[in-house]
């Protein structure tokens, strides 16, 4: 997976995410390493309550350093997303506003068709986005929770959105891969000289009892290792079993 | 939306999350208030580093305290997932293992076929999980990322499992709701009344300038504010702007 997505990220609009008067460090630590998982590249801090750069939020981001280094600090909301065509206002309170509510997944697809260049606003830990700031947005995001008392703290909002736009984005696959190259199962081949040793066996240990019923209890047990799509090794391994038990 | 969906939890099979050897009771916080936003009840420690109720976690968890007070704690993996059907493991390495892997929306929906008991392996921070317990799990579960330099963190990776799987089980609707009631738009007949109020006032002020440009002009000014699904409250206030600019 990973690397073989880049060359779509180039060609979609990625999302900037604007951290509106974050309170923890921490948080914008946490959000940048959200990013740089999910391919968002471009942050925007609208004046956060400590001073920033700071020391806590790159211990959080690990390996996303990178975009807390050329985050854009601005001094308000309207200035920080004054170059995009599209803003989107991730809250989970329900507003006097007439706005469109998506979930992440919708939001993801409309961004995918729109490709414009596009903001996702966050608020502050306890107060969220005041009305002023979600009436710049076009829309607005809310993830859905399973009751009403839930509520997700902003780096675990700023991970759904980023994950969902990136699984949406990069139309990623439903199943990833296999471990192992396909090329180490087991041939069939390979299966029936397993199944050729261990019937041998059986029948030598008289392990059938009543001869009527062998046919029906040696189908299940080959169906036992068929199911298990063997690779070659296990098939010697087993082979090594049967010996052994011998 | 929210409390909307509690009869379909019921009915689905809720995996258990398994948290291995945690590290920090911070995560541990951090992945039950996850859980608790979509859906997720039962939390499983296999050996937490550190002692057991922990006030740290406590308070990362916020509302989600009661998922903490219900955690069971277990000494090895085998013995916290001895009642499950199916057991997933939770990892972003690569491993020398027969194993197929899942994305979370793929293992969602293999979740929501199955309908059985089902465990969530999820390793301590900095080694992730043992081959010996990814051997346990019947399958995979990877979440995709932009590049092989990526890594979530375990609090991160519970969050995307557990929303994905709220999404996907709950079948939630593309386009949550809008802000309003739909009782709140303004009728057609309200707007043909602010269009009637506007197109007086523009013809009296000679808006036009040239007659024949009037109908193309006046239709596109009438689709701006149609597009704009108004309330009948915006109604209102667009005739007073109306009447306050004459």
């Amino acid at each position: 997976m990973s690397g073989d997505h880049s060359f779509i990220l180039h060609l979609a609009a990625t999302p900037s995410i604007v951290l509106v008067n974050t309170q923890l460090p921490e948080n914008i630590g946490a959000a940048a390493r959200a990013m740089m998982n999910f391919g968002l590249q471009e942050l925007r801090l609208v004046a956060p309550r400590e001073e920033f750069p700071n020391k806590r939020a790159y211990d959080l981001a690990a390996h996303a350093a990178p975009i807390l280094d050329n985050a854009r600090i601005f001094s308000t909301t309207a200035e920080a997303v004054a170059d995009c065509k599209r803003v989107y206002a991730s809250t989970a309170r329900s507003r006097e506003m007439v706005k469109t509510v998506y979930t992440p997944l919708e939001a993801a697809h409309r961004m995918a068709d729109e490709h414009v260049s596009t903001a996702i606003l966050f608020g502050p830990e306890r107060t969220g986005l005041t009305n002023e700031d979600v009436s710049i947005a076009d829309s607005i995001i809310t993830v859905p929770t399973a009751s009403d008392l839930s509520s997700l703290n902003i780096a675990q909002s700023v991970v759904v959105v980023a994950y969902q736009w990136f699984q949406t984005t990069c139309n990623l696959p439903l199943a990833a891969s296999h471990l192992h190259h396909k090329s180490e199962f087991a041939t069939k081949e390979e299966l029936q000289g397993f199944f050729y040793h261990l019937e041998r066996r059986l029948d030598a240990a008289d392990f059938w009892k009543v001869a009527e019923k062998k046919p029906k209890m040696w189908m299940n047990l080959q169906n036992i290792f068929t199911r298990a799509s063997l690779t070659e090794q296990e098939v010697r391994t087993l082979h090594g079993v049967i010996a052994a038990l011998q």
